[in-house]
């Protein structure tokens, strides 16, 4: 939305014209909309929410901020509200009633008539991120012995406000998933086709379970290329549907979880903004707090060539260099299997290809980096030339990139062996692994090579 | 698709019983048949690739991995090539002939026909990642005088082929697009009704320019929960769609170049598995060299502080914990803000509510941090306690946690400011800065507390 354009409604706004104000803004898209109300102080917001044509304010109303949501739920009257729920879809009300506290979900459940109530329940119960607590039950249904015509006759008279009329399935007397049917198959077939003749049954037919975790459901809609995607309970029963905008959101979230989990936070849905600091550092100071401790490990190393750093203080001052740079190879190995396995690029059998491919990186990569460095170490240093120091720690050096990267590609694939998340086996922690090893390799080559 | 599934179709193939095994296959979903080609060799493919029925084969050629579709080109005739060319949809055979060599490329061109050839050299023009390179021209065109009626006949008649139906175009005689209208719009609208009147004109129609980047494309998707985007070029005039299929393998793209940036490798397009040595030599060695110099710095303060490093060796072995600790805290607030900025949850004007929050959040997990630290190093000493070095320590500690999140958090929003990519200021990066400053701090408590 432009600039421009939002001063322009601001104005209107300011001006008290709201019959220009309402004639505009039932000329935008509710997104837009959405993001204009967004700006609104609160009095503005409802007064504005309020004069929005029927046919969109729900619609608009599932596109806000859930403090926005409430603002708006606690000002209308308990009519308007039933009608407002009773125009979301599913989905959405029940992602708005997710976020809100517990005594505007009661007066929100008071409001709505018995069998959307009853849905609305039903729904909250499924476990976070399920599919079943992610997807709406407003879909097309058709009979397996419609003609297309009749099939195009029931989604005129029927398909208003499902969340898609692209996708229409087909179900038996049991309720069960028997087919699906596309809104382009009934446009290419002949008027007078049966359903059960052109639906996509047996291999082609696709559908998740209510408990499947949402980033499994995002996986299948990826490969298919589908645009909604049916949900089943356990009897094979059709409970709903997961349409391509809410995966989009899951793929998202997903990422969102990968990042966190990689630089060692538990994850949050929550946006940075709206999260409070005694969360935020809740959700950061148990790593930090293990991994802290963990370097205990390398302190001891270092105590233990405590006479030989005492002797030769010019040692010391590699550390930080050989530390860093073995964490920065070890992050990026990491980083890429974790994505190749998170995408199902790479598989677990291929970790052997996955480890020589490793090394031989880290081989090459440490010898740029060795021979780099001794010309480094050779050029800053002062008139006194200390070779066998840099040699050690060139070597030091080859060794830390080699072992780094051999460790970051095998951690998240073992991860995943023992089903735990590959992503939190990412930079911060191979960097306290790798630490430790580097500066015993570092220690040990002194010792040989200086004592 | 199932494992003993794929078993029986190899049975199949084994036995030669090519009838069985093309009426299996015509019943399965193209991903899974283009799956289990994939698991053939060379031989075996090509002959199953060519027992496919007509109207799937360049379906399933689409999803194919590249090799595997060179080696088809290889072994079919030139005029297989050309229908085969023909029946793509043009973004997929674009995608297709980006990825092969020149000689395969001049031999698809030379058994295309004349207009097709022609489309796919424009396409093959656009710049990488532009909107241009990734649309496709297989859209649905509608005249605004049309009628609902008129519309959907048009529809059915030119519709088979086209990337979709589901949202139409309608372009004026100089081809610049005036509005877009949705099957569902002539599904749910009056057999007589006009067009212009349901199309949806000005506000509401949302539309992406030639070079626009994929990135800008995916984010009025998600925005607007699209199912197709129309692009248009400098003069308004409509040349292509792109479908929330390719704008979800963009948002998956884009995570994994973040990722890669994140980690500070040189982002790749290609699958980790297919990329060679050298190249993942090439993609990582310029960020190791560059950070390994920068650590001349950490290694000048230390060689500055000898003496008294000399004095009291002790000191040395806390540097890899205040260090990772300092850089752990980095990376989480820096691996926040820069997703938040990616996902548009944060923008610059936030800076100040963001840098007051991280510097709170590290006054608490610094606190905390200090006290375990205090209490670690006092029951892991040896008889004789050092405590003036355990506060110092503790004392840096909180230092290098505040600093570390205030320069996480600072990095990328500065990045933005200055149009660098904010994802380059990630972990590596920061623990590289902050381990400078964390030294400094260390070594100046340390000189004024200790000596």
């Amino acid at each position: 939305m432009e600039k421009d354009y939002c001063e322009n409604l601001l104005n209107l706004l300011a001006q008290g014209d709201f019959s220009n104000l309402k004639r505009q803004l039932s000329e935008m898209n509710v997104v837009d909309i959405a993001e204009f109300l967004g700006t609104l102080e609160k009095g503005q917001l409802v007064r504005v929410f309020r004069i929005l044509p029927k046919d969109i304010s729900a619609s608009v109303f599932s596109y806000l901020e859930s403090e926005d949501q409430v603002d708006i739920v606690g000002s209308i009257t308990d009519n308007e509200l039933g009608s407002l729920v009773g125009e979301l879809f599913l989905d959405d009300a029940v992602d708005f009633l997710e976020e809100v506290p517990a005594n505007v979900v009661t007066r929100v459940l008071a409001n709505t008539d018995h069998k959307t109530r009853q849905m609305i329940n039903t729904f909250l119960k499924y476990p976070e991120n399920s599919a079943g607590s992610i997807m709406t039950n407003e879909m097309v249904e058709l009979h397996d012995r419609f003609t297309v015509a009749q099939a195009i006759a029931h989604i005129r008279s029927t398909g208003v406000g499902k969340e898609t009329i692209y996708s229409c399935y087909c179900i038996d007397n049991g309720r069960r998933l028997i087919g699906t049917v596309s809104l382009s198959d009934l446009i290419f077939n002949n008027e007078g086709a049966f359903i059960r003749d052109i639906m996509h049954e047996d291999e082609k037919m696709i559908c998740v379970n209510t408990m499947d975790d949402q980033e499994a459901v995002a996986d299948i809609a990826k490969k298919y290329d589908l645009l909604s995607i049916p949900v089943v309970d356990n009897e094979k029963r059709l409970v709903g549907i997961i349409t391509i905008d809410d995966i989009v959101d899951i793929i998202e979230e997903e990422n969102t979880e990968d990042f966190e989990k990689m630089a060692l936070m538990h994850p949050s849905d929550d946006e940075y903004l709206k999260t409070g600091v005694f969360t935020l550092v809740k959700n950061r100071i148990v790593w930090l707090l293990v991994l802290m401790v963990s370097a205990t490990f390398t302190g001891k190393i270092i105590d233990n060539f405590e006479g030989m750093l005492a002797v030769m203080v010019g040692l010391t001052a590699s550390i930080p260099m050989l530390m860093d740079t073995g964490g920065n190879s070890g992050s990026q190995s990491s980083t890429l299997i974790i994505r190749g396995l998170a995408l199902g690029e790479i598989q677990m059998k291929d970790y052997p290809k996955v480890l020589i491919k490793e090394i031989q990186v880290g081989m090459l990569c440490g010898i740029i980096l060795a021979v780099v460095n001794f010309g480094r170490m050779y050029l800053i240093a002062g008139p006194e030339k200390n070779i066998p120091i840099y040699i050690v720690t060139s070597l030091s050096l080859i060794c830390a990139v080699v072992l780094s990267k051999a460790i970051g590609c095998s951690l998240p694939i073992i991860a995943k062996v023992f089903k735990l998340d590959p992503a939190l086996m990412a930079g911060p922690l191979i960097t306290t692994i790798v630490d430790a090893l580097v500066l015993i390799i570092y220690f040990a080559l002194a010792k040989t090579f200086l004592m």
